[in-house]
Order: structure tokens, then C-alpha cells, then sequence
């Protein structure tokens, strides 16, 4: 990926703060002191996500985190985005409805230290199929950051991975899949567990077959997810083809039933190291194109791009 | 159901016990003192299930529920199925192999107490493709002691629901669905759960939409499966809905998919209230027709049916 976002420097203040990028999820969060456009300066990680946060806890745990980032007398813009937006979490932030730029509403929700001023950007919604995203826009917006003209189709592998139809600068539609979920319930808590001890390792073949075999007839999936148990104890199934064959299962009936978004128009996985690369070569094995873009400066460009907007805005 | 099985009257004792019929499951088990045939003169149960117990425990386990129906000096016949002979149980029961009748193979365990003489019933397996059962072939030797001629296929629903096709006594193939267990992990476990907290009620018509709905299309079963958060969202799907939706999507997948072995044949339905009942209404709805049948006596005929071939054999 072309460094469109400077590279981190550490915590080493390095110039004067223009504004803070921050990425609040449900786990963690993370900020970024940035120089005007897309030079970061500093940054830091807390791991006090939306989940562990009432409402009045979401301003002192921002403060715990960039106040030496402000300086007094004048307000710095702070432009967040993710489930820090969502109703459970500091002020809900509209969803936007499809067709729509991945930027669009925000809400600013009033804070006690005068030295802040905080922008919290909307997910995207569609009503039919009724969808979701939060966040994910924001990483869309990044894409799109890196390549304005980009047309085609955005899949982000994650615990429920985003495919999103991009077409000029707006999305058009999406999809999202609980595959990542149920990966995670099925090989721990479910009955396969017993076929997949922790520490298993990972049976690239098993993984292939299981991709192709899923694909071919996405029919019954709850009885092909039931053969994991059962091919281990009358087959000698081994652990590693057991977690590689459920995970080729869940990815080969998601990449099959979206072959209509995908096998007529460019498709781009946004995604980190094992679970990307799983995609993609899923993808080849079923006759797809893809290229890979590192999404884990993807928010920050997003957020990036939704300041260069806001700072037009302004006065 | 006729009455093939005398009805249970408590614990109280009422004649010679002839043999002990015992279903041990994973999580329970139920025992009944049989006179000859048919005839139940007391019954017992415990959660003294198979993973609650270590090997050397289900011995002691046995006796503590059924040591004063055993006489002194003579040994009395135990016939017991389910999960005590699965390879983590008391002792192996080995698998036979379909097309097989439901009830085959037996082991038996050696006691130290000189009364006890148990017999274990051994599960069902397919190697292809790979499937098993661990209990549900001794319901299906209980349909076939009510019904001896019976052809057609007989569904199980449970937390793996079986689709087990029956001719000329023998089984000839089944399949397995976690459709239960999906269910299960899915509204307690995954983000699903905020759209149905403990204690939701039930929509029917939800249950029926999503029965048609995935029935239609069975691509895609992981993106419906989150349409039922992201409807919550943003088209105020209610708590009950929402459940039911869920339900449906899991269901109508499993009898769009089975649709094979019961558009041609005739379909028993085998349960217990309120699960069989969502399953005879799926089917109706996708142009199925089916018969229900109360599946808490069908474990013990099945023993009856097992004890009436020891009694053949015994010298």
C-alpha cells in the first residue's frame, strides 16, 4: 500500500497537534495525534472499548488518553469513528441509507472539557436485505482515500465480513456474513470442539477440499458442519484437517453465494495476514480474481478523509 | 402411540424384576425395571450423565439407581444405549456400519458386582458420507416394534436432528444437522443475542416467512443469519420475531436440503412438543407432508426390542 498515511512515530511528540483520529470499537481503541493532513505525530492504544463503557465513562477514558495531546485555551477537533457511535455506546451517530458516500452523517456529542471537540461519524445501513455496518465505512472511505476511482467490489474479512459494492465513490450495496462468528462459536464451544483441541494446527488441503466441496452445493451446511464430528471418529479425521475443513466449509459457501458480486467486477480483500489470505485463496480455487490492501491503516485514511472534509466545512 | 410400553407407575415396586432397561446420555440417565415383555414395574432417573463421569464411575453410578431391583445371588440383565458406550463412556460400543439393522452390536462391560450383567448397545455410523449416532438408533428399533413394516424416513429433531431413511427393517442412510445447536450457540451466544434476550416470546409468522424464505435460497445462510441483527436495527424487528426468524432460517435450510429423501416417501416425525411441531409446520409449509410421533417412549421400546433378541440368544 502507497504511504498515503505516514508511518507511526512511537508516543514522541514531533510538532504542533492539528487534529486526533481515533478508532473506538467494541474491544479496544485506538488514536492518533496527527499534523495537518495525514502526518501522525503520536499515537496510543487502550484496550477500553464501547463494551466495557457507560455512557459517562466514554469522556474521562478519551481524556486518559490524548490529553497531552490538547492544548489549553483552543479546542482540537477529534474525529472517531466505530461502535463508540452505536446506541450502546457515547451518543448514537445515525446510520446513513444505501446508496451513499462511506462518509457522511456525524453527531457531536457535548463534552465537559472545553478543549474538546469531538466528531463521531454514522454507520451505513440497508433496508432491504436489511444490513449494517459500523466502522467498516470507515475503512471504505480509506480504499477509497488510496484510489478515488476505484470501482468493484471491497471484501473485509472479519467476525462478520463485509462484502460492499463500490461504484463512483458511493456504495451502492453490501452484505454481511457471520462466517468469522460462527468459525469462532462452532470450533470452541460447539460439539467440533472435541475435533479441534486448542493449539490444533491447520491442514492447508483439508481446507481447499472443504472450500470446493462447500461450493458446489451450498446446501446443508448444518449437515456438513456435523461431518467435522463425524469424519474425525470414523474417518481419523486428524485436529488440523478438522479446523481447516470447517473454516473451508464457512468461507466456500460465503465466496459461492457471493460469486454474482464478485465474478464481474474487481474485487479487493481488505484484511490482515491469515484471515485475507484464506479469502483469496479460496477466491483462486473457485475461478475468482482478487487483490490483497492491508487494512490496518485503512481506518486511519478513513478518518483522515473525513477530516479533509470536515476542515472544508469550516469556516 | 398405541401402547406397546406399559405406562410407568412411579417407584413403586410391582413384581419380579425380569431385566433393567437404562438410557444414558450425555447429560442424564433414565432406568426402568421391566418385568418380562414390555411390562415397566418402576423407573428411576438421575443427571448422572457421561460427561459428568470418569470410567470408574459408572458402575457405581449404575448401582446407586437401580441396586434394589437386583436380586442376590442371580445376575439380572441391563440394557442400556446412548452415550455410555461412546469412546469417552464407560466402554466403547463399537459403530456399525449401514445399511444395518438399528440395533446390532452390544458390549458388555465387566462388573465387579456379580448381579449385574450390562449389555451396551453400539452406535450407528456412514462412512460416506461420514456420519454417526449414539442413541437415536435404539428410537428408531422403537418405531420399528410399534410399526415392523415401516419404510419411509424418520426425523429426529434434537441438538443434531437425524434424517434417517428406514427399509425392509434396515437403515439404510442418514444425516445429521446441528440445526439444534446452532440455534442454541447463535441466540445465547453470538451478537444474535441482543435481538433476543432471555425470556423472548415467539412469532409465528416470523417462524414461517424465514421457513419459506431460506427454503427459497439456502445460499447465503450465514448473511440471513446476521439480517436478523441488522433487521433489528433498522426495521425494528421485535425480540420475538427476531427468535423466531432465527429459527426458521435454521430450520427451513435443513428441509429445503432434505427434500430428496422425504418428497418421495413417507415422513415420521419423531419428538416431543414443541420442536416437532415447528418442524411438521416447516414441512407443510415447503409441500411436505409428515406424521408425528411422541418420541419419550420410543428409547425404552427400542431396549424392549434389543432385550427380546438377548432373550432369543440366551441359551
Amino acid at each position: 500500500m502507497t504511504s498515503f498515511v505516514s508511518t507511526a512515530i512511537g508516543n514522541v511528540m514531533n510538532g504542533p497537534v492539528a487534529w486526533i483520529a481515533v478508532d473506538w470499537g467494541t474491544s479496544n481503541l485506538r488514536a492518533w495525534a496527527m499534523a495537518e493532513e495525514g502526518r501522525v505525530i503520536a499515537n496510543a492504544a487502550s484496550e477500553a472499548g464501547m463494551e466495557r463503557l457507560s455512557r459517562d465513562d466514554f469522556e474521562p477514558t478519551l481524556l486518559s488518553v490524548v490529553d497531552g495531546w490538547l492544548t489549553s485555551g483552543r479546542k482540537t477537533r477529534i474525529v472517531a469513528c466505530g461502535m463508540v457511535g452505536a446506541r450502546q455506546g457515547w451518543m448514537e451517530a445515525a446510520y446513513a441509507s444505501v446508496p451513499c458516500t462511506p462518509v457522511t452523517q456525524t453527531i457531536a456529542p457535548e463534552c465537559r472539557d472545553p478543549r474538546l471537540e469531538v466528531h463521531i461519524l454514522g454507520g451505513i445501513r440497508q433496508l432491504h436485505p436489511p444490513d449494517v455496518m459500523r466502522g467498516e465505512e470507515t475503512q471504505i472511505a480509506g480504499v477509497l482515500l488510496h484510489e478515488p476511482g476505484f470501482e468493484g467490489v471491497i471484501c473485509l474479512p472479519g467476525t462478520h465480513t463485509k462484502w460492499v459494492e463500490v461504484a463512483g465513490g458511493i456504495i451502492t450495496r453490501f452484505q454481511t456474513f457471520m462466517t468469522g462468528e460462527l468459525f469462532g462459536l462452532l470450533s470452541t464451544q460447539s460439539v467440533l470442539r472435541h475435533s479441534m483441541p486448542a493449539g490444533t494446527g491447520w491442514d492447508d488441503e483439508a481446507f481447499v477440499a472443504a472450500v470446493v466441496e462447500s461450493a458446489m452445493d451450498t446446501h446443508a451446511l448444518a449437515a456438513r458442519l456435523f461431518s467435522v464430528r463425524a469424519a474425525t471418529l470414523v474417518a481419523d479425521l486428524t485436529p488440523a484437517a478438522a479446523k481447516a475443513r470447517l473454516s473451508g466449509l464457512l468461507i466456500g459457501a460465503e465466496i459461492a453465494s457471493t460469486r454474482s458480486m464478485w465474478s464481474r467486477q474487481r474485487l479487493l480483500i481488505a484484511g490482515n495476514g491469515r484471515q485475507a489470505n484464506l479469502y483469496s485463496e479460496a477466491l483462486s480455487r473457485l475461478g475468482g480474481a482478487s487483490s490483497l490492501i492491508d487494512a490496518s491503516e485503512l481506518t486511519l485514511a478513513g478518518l483522515i478523509a473525513a477530516n479533509v472534509a470536515f476542515a472544508k466545512e469550516a469556516p
